[in-house]
């Protein structure tokens, strides 16, 4: 049965939400929906304190993998790449090459790493720089909320 | 009169709302109460596309001001310095080679723009770092607060 069906809210944000958790807990920290080149949206990127740059597809189910024609475009832009899915998803379509974290809205545990490619210098600069804007942006429109019409 | 002590509420963290309303304007984000080396806590860092980085101190009085004996190791860690004051400010205290913005809490504007003194790319690099995983880290305790006790 697809969970999809009996469940009122989505489950990807949840599932980005317990990732999000998860990777806090080794130190890194986290954007969701962060767009990093026109046309991609990655649901978690991750920022270490070495600079390295993870991306995290988070999968409800198998129909949401199955229609995913993006991912392989993400492994582009992070040295290292993870789907996150919860205990009943079908890990066995998961491409080997990639990494896995089973999670759940609370947490979750990195079950294979992803391999490493790392970034070129120029391309991981313009990630991190990325990453501060997204993060600054919405930090700043959730502590200042009257801020967008102020500045209109 | 010190306006300090007519106001019932710290002014620093008001003026820093209307700078970080003004640079959003310009296309800037920014990050209050960063810090970019122990000991050094800078009241508003901003970040341009450019990753041009501007570091702005609140005063909310000339004691405010001459009681800042930290002020010019600020000078390492930004591309531009700016003071941010408001109206009552007796701006001819500042020195003449920083920036000046006059704010108050719902903006501001840039009187003086700080000269110029280009970071090196190492530093540059280290501070959008330091930058991006502040603002994240805070974005991230905003959008799940529960997550520290999920976390710890």
């Amino acid at each position: 049965m697809d969970a999809e069906k009996t469940c009122f809210v989505p489950r990807g944000p949840l599932l980005a939400r317990g990732v999000s958790r998860l990777l806090a807990s080794h130190g890194m920290v986290t954007v969701e929906e962060l767009v990093p080149s026109r046309g991609l949206r990655v649901d978690v990127m991750a920022l270490g304190t070495k600079g390295e740059i993870w991306v995290v597809e988070c999968k409800s189910s198998r129909t949401d993998f199955l229609s995913d024609h993006k991912w392989q475009g993400y492994l582009n832009w992070c040295d290292r790449f993870f789907w996150a899915v919860d205990t009943d998803f079908p890990t066995e379509l998961l491409p080997d090459e990639t990494g896995l974290i089973i999670a759940d809205p609370y947490g979750g545990e990195i079950l294979r790493m992803g391999p490493e490619h790392k970034l070129v210098p120029a391309r991981r600069k313009q990630l991190v720089q990325k990453f501060a804007i997204t993060a600054a942006r919405r930090l700043h429109s959730l502590r200042d909320p009257d801020m967008q019409l102020a500045c209109s």
